[in-house]
This record gives C-alpha cells, sequence and structure tokens, in this order.
C-alpha cells in the first residue's frame, strides 16, 4: 500500500465544503488521520456522528498540533481569528491551506499571524452546493470542478506542488493565478449571480400586487433559477460581499448601466437591441456545455423534467 | 374506446410547445387528427420527419379548416396575424387557443380578427425548457406544471371547461385569471428572471479583464444558473419584452431600486443589512420544493452533481 499524501490533516470548520473533504480524503485514502475543528459544539458532535474525523476539537490550536495540512473552511470573515488561534501550535513545515471565495482580503487577514516555518498557500476550489453544514457534504462535490491555488511572493513551491497534488486527488483541475485576478474573476462568475439573485427574489418578495404564493406556483417559468442561488448560507455570502467590495462594487456597476440599457430599449420598443442581445448570449452556454462545466439535459436535468435532450 | 376530446386539432406553430403537444396528444390520445401548420417549409417538413401531425400545412388557413380546436404557438408578437390569416376558415363552433406568455396584447391582437361563431379562450402553460424547435418537444413537459387561461368577458363557459379538460388530460393543473394580472405576474415570474439573466451574460461577456474562457471555466460557482434563461428563444423573449412593456419595465424599476440599496449596504460595509436580506431569501426555495414546483437536489440535480440530498 502507499503512503498517504498527508500524515495528518487538520479541518478547521466542517461545513459543506468541510465535510466533502472528509469523504472524498477518506475515499481516496489522502490523510494517515482526519482532526476535526468546529467552534460549535452541536456541529462537532454532529461531525462525530457522520464520523466525519478521527479526532475532534472545539478549540483550533489543539486539532492543528502535528497536522502536516491545515485547511481553513470557515467563513472568510473568520479566516483572520482561525490564523490568530492557530498561529503558535502549528507544525514546523505544515502547508496551511484555506478554501474562502475571496482571496486578496484571506490573505491580508490571515498571513501576518503565520509563523516563517510553515508555507501559506491559499486556494479556492470552486465547486459547491445551495446547501450548507456537516451533513452537506458528499465526496464527489469536487470532482471535473477547478481549484485555484493564490500563491503569496514567498510561496514555497514544494508546498505548492504537494497542494496541487492533493486537490488533484479529490478529482478537481488546479489552475494557478495571483489573488487580485482570482478576486476581479469570481466578482463576475460567483458574486455578481449570488448578489443579483438575492436582490430578484428579494424583489419579488416585497411585491403587493402578487401574492408570494402566486410566485411559487408559477415560479417554474423562470424565477425558481434565481431561488437556488438566493439559498446559500447568509453568512458565508455576507462575508463575500464585505471582504470582495472593490470588484464587486465595479461589477454591479457594469450590470447597471447595461441593464439600464436593456430598460430603454424595452421603453422605446427597440426589438431589434433586444434581439440583438438575446441572439448574442445564447452561445455562451454551448461553450458551457462542452467544457464540461454544464449539463446539456432541459431543465438542469431537474428530475421528471428532462424530456428528450435536444441537440 | 372512449371519443378523443377533439375530432381535428390544429397547431399552428410547431416549436418546443406545440411539438410537446404533439407528443402528449398522441399519448393521450386526445385529438382524433393532429393538422401541423408553419410558416418554415424547413420546420414543417422537420415536423413530418418526426411524425407530429397528420396533415402539414405551411398555410395556416388550410391547416385550421374543420379544426375542433386551434391551438396558436407561434411567438406572441406573430399571434395577431395569425388570427387574422385563419379567421375566415374557422369552423362553427370551433375553439380558438393560443399559448403566448403575454395575454392582454395577445387579446388586443387576436379578439378583433375572429368571428363571434368561434370561442376565443387564450391560455398560457407554464412550461418550458430553453430548448425550442420542432424536436425540444417532449410529452411530459407539462405534467405538474401550470395552465392558465386568461377567458375574455364574452368567453363561452362550455369553452372554457373543455379547454380545461383538454389541459388536465396533458398531465396540468390548469387556474383562471384576468389578462391584466396574468401579465403582471408573470413579469415577475418568468419575464424579470430572462431579462436579467440575458443581462447578466451580456455583461460577462464585455469585460476585458476577465476573459471569456475564465468565465466559462469557472461558472459553476453560480454564472451557469443564469445560461440557460439567457440561452433561451431570442424571438420569443424580444416579442415578450415588446408585449408586456408596462408590467415588465415597472417591475425592472423595482429591481434596480432594490439593487441600489443593496449596492449601497455594500459600499458601507452594512453586513446586518446583507445578512438579513441573504436570509429572508433562503425560506423561498423551500417553499418551492414544497410546492412540487422544484427539485430538492443539490445543484438542480445536475448529472453528476447530486450527492446526497441534505435533509
Amino acid at each position: 500500500m502507499s503512503e498517504p499524501l498527508f500524515g495528518r490533516i487538520a479541518l478547521i470548520g466542517i461545513g459543506l465544503i468541510g465535510s466533502s473533504l472528509s469523504h472524498v480524503m477518506r475515499r481516496e485514502k489522502l490523510a494517515g488521520e482526519i482532526v476535526v475543528s468546529t467552534r460549535s459544539e452541536v456541529t462537532l458532535k454532529r461531525a462525530e456522528e457522520l464520523k466525519l474525523g478521527d479526532r475532534y476539537y472545539l478549540d483550533a490550536a489543539e486539532a492543528v498540533k502535528g497536522a502536516d495540512l491545515v485547511i481553513v473552511c470557515v467563513p472568510v470573515g473568520a479566516c483572520g481569528a482561525v490564523a490568530k488561534t492557530i498561529a503558535p501550535h502549528l507544525a514546523d513545515g505544515a502547508i496551511v491551506t484555506d478554501v474562502g471565495s475571496v482571496k486578496a482580503s484571506v490573505i491580508s487577514a490571515m498571513q501576518p499571524h503565520l509563523p516563517d516555518n510553515v508555507h501559506f498557500v491559499p486556494g479556492h476550489p470552486i465547486a459547491g452546493t445551495e446547501y450548507s453544514g456537516p451533513d452537506a457534504g458528499f465526496a464527489s462535490l469536487f470532482e471535473n470542478r477547478w481549484c485555484i491555488l493564490t500563491p503569496v511572493p514567498n510561496s514555497d513551491q514544494g508546498a505548492t506542488e504537494r497542494l496541487t497534488a492533493f486537490w488533484e486527488a479529490c478529482g478537481s483541475q488546479v489552475e494557478t493565478m495571483d489573488a487580485e485576478h482570482h478576486d476581479l474573476v469570481l466578482a463576475v462568475v460567483s458574486h455578481l449571480p449570488h448578489i443579483i439573485a438575492y436582490n430578484i427574489v428579494g424583489t419579488a418578495d416585497d411585491l403587493e400586487t402578487v401574492t408570494k404564493s402566486e410566485v411559487i406556483k408559477y415560479s417554474a417559468s423562470g424565477f425558481r433559477d434565481f431561488t437556488r442561488l438566493a439559498s446559500s448560507d447568509p453568512t458565508m455570502w455576507r462575508d463575500v460581499c464585505l471582504n470582495n467590495k472593490e470588484a464587486i462594487l465595479e461589477m454591479l456597476s457594469r450590470f447597471s448601466e447595461d441593464l439600464s440599457a436593456l430598460q430603454r430599449a424595452i421603453r422605446w420598443s427597440d426589438g431589434d437591441a433586444l434581439f440583438k442581445l438575446f441572439t448574442r448570449t445564447k452561445g455562451i452556454r454551448h461553450q458551457l456545455v462542452e467544457a464540461g462545466q454544464e449539463s446539456a439535459a432541459p431543465n438542469f436535468g431537474r428530475e421528471n423534467e428532462q424530456g428528450e435532450p435536444a441537440e
């Protein structure tokens, strides 16, 4: 039998990402031992019931002792405090990474606390569902998904390579970029869509002229697609908004400008402008499907609504 | 054997809705004979290859002769012209309906042409996929979906009841409301979501700082959910925008106001306001799932991304 990639892996935080990592690490035998830590007694108990780790700690400082790899899986707003707590207890040569959806602010919050004898390699697996908590995880979450690493200027090349091997063993493809570019890319592909989805669901919820039961009844005509993103974890998304403010505000401005132009085309019955935009956007979905990032089945392949895939 | 609901049904237009009707009408034996008409020679030929009808006509006027039920399945902007073409050829006592996503403007466009000896009962099945054309149809499209009928003031009660029975036989539940309220409800549950989806995909496509290949690669983080609606039929959606202008502009104004407030909360780091909105919207999805309008599977149940439903 081959050796596991890491002797001891500590998961700090055991929500959707942490628990999914536990499942895939078990399946692929990536860790000699899995140590789980969370500040919530209820969550820690549940993690134990689900057998997500080999040892369990409320105190992250205890959990990281002797770990070769520490994966911080908490909302980005909590990363700095975790780094401060664990810093004095990290093993010499340990690799410390995270899974946060924002990178520059996480680096600013964590790096100053971390000692020179550990390797900090920030990361972000582009994977998730609308569910959260230790029950939500599953081993295939990272399969065929991308994981972005954003090494800091003095990151150790060997550590980055070991972390790359880890994510590849979880089923992901790994890409490396700088933190600022990551934050700009994610602002458009992830943060803006979530904010827009939260906003439209809020707008619909506020109407007086259309009842909530009507919105629910007729949601298959479009609205329901937005409710998935708008049911994501509120703490996670509050922290994303607060920690990638500049890039998000820039994308929101562009979106609003474009929406004003579209609104004007509707008001002035500019059918050609509408047709042109609606045609242009159609091509992008084909490319997502071809890139393996999306299902070609109608209605996302929702149960009982699949029909025959149209070619 | 029981008699079919209608002796002869004419489908004017044979796209996603028309072809799906053909499939379910065959399966449920709802028509003695199905007559298919479309202005496009290519589409008519394809409909014939797919055996969607028993007879095929390029001229809608020929197709409606002797039909007990005429279902107009064309983009809403074309409904008026179809009504004008078929009016002199409709059988005495025929029921004429449509499937358009907008009702008031379709009624204004069609009703003046229709003779007094036919029964006009406008309708709208709340069902669809992002695919279009005669190949896109499938028999189960209308199952467990709502169909809204918007009878005009002088609609014949018996005709409305027969059309209700027809849609129920297609698997739908039928609701009746007035056209103006339909257009307001659909503006929020369907038209606004499509417009927002088209807009965000356009915004992403226009960026200079993030490449299109990056948008595609990392789309699983949220963006891809919008691309489904944004790949819907451009002609259909141009016509919807032009024909439900007032209600759409009202919903767009509300959406933009709400988005400005959200943008302000981000700019001023108002974490409590963000958390409050993000929590409020979470509950709505649960209600959709409970109402049978949505799948509870993570990621909509997309292939290979289902994990274990978290309950």
